[in-house]
């Protein structure tokens, strides 16, 4: 099984690839992919598709995992960050995967194992779970990852 | 000149093409692209992007213009016309399309003259520019040709 975790955003999207083999996850691949502020928002967003294309080609995932948004943000990141969610849900339906959606709550309890864990605790548990020597970078990237990882947890609980 | 308005949502996005000719404004076409409730928000999203793509080449538009959100709405619609607008911008910008983008306000002033028009005033207004008979139906294609006649005057303004 090898999730594709999406962490979507105009400016930058984090991607993390994540395989669950031989009893434990494994870290594929992980980064970002950028658009520059200048761009008008079509070509951002068609940037994105792009680029994600390109990932799903090149790792060839079995599912892709995305977190919800919610509504306690800034108006401006939540409206730009939901076009850029829409373009990444149609690009995964594009492709036939499957795309699985997680609240930040469920991501935090599958990763750390409880909800109110914060941005810290989540990203060096995801160091931990994926064996990796530092914390990965930036935080769109281990946001993606424990996203990913959140996928798998909740892929094998479905499977027991 | 011809303009493509699309007004984005995720059960129904209306779209209306309008064109530029011989001194005046005429409707070419309009209707909504419809998807089923029970359908998962990823393949609702693909529909669009599928039905959108048919419409570009159908009707093989200059522009494409869409209104912007705003964020004085139920929080859930918010997000679910978000995702589906930034799907609509990407489909645009993937065929090398310019994107006209409006407020509410410019809409209302470019159709009926003044910001503060209410829907009704907007809907008639459109079916005397575009010399239909009755009303376009249902709001959603009304609200795209709107939004294709205010692309096509402030095109003209830019051209004077």
């Amino acid at each position: 099984m090898r999730i594709l975790g999406i962490d979507p955003g105009t400016a930058t999207t984090g991607y993390g690839v994540v395989d669950y083999r031989a009893g434990k996850e494994k870290m594929v691949a992980y980064g970002t992919i950028k658009t520059e502020a200048g761009m008008a928002m079509p070509l951002r967003l068609h940037h994105i598709k792009l680029q994600l294309d390109q990932l799903l080609q090149e790792y060839l995932p079995d599912k892709v995992a995305v977190e919800e948004i919610f509504y306690n943000r800034n108006s401006k990141t939540v409206i730009s960050v939901a076009q850029s969610r829409g373009v990444v849900l149609m690009t995964a339906a594009a492709a036939g995967l499957p795309v699985l959606e997680y609240t930040p709550l469920q991501v935090k309890q599958a990763v750390v194992g409880y909800g109110n864990a914060d941005k810290k605790q989540v990203q060096l548990m995801v160091q931990r779970i994926l064996g990796m020597k530092e914390i990965p970078r930036p935080d769109d990237a281990a946001d993606a990852l424990a996203i990913a990882i959140c996928g798998l947890h909740s892929n094998r609980l479905g499977e027991l």
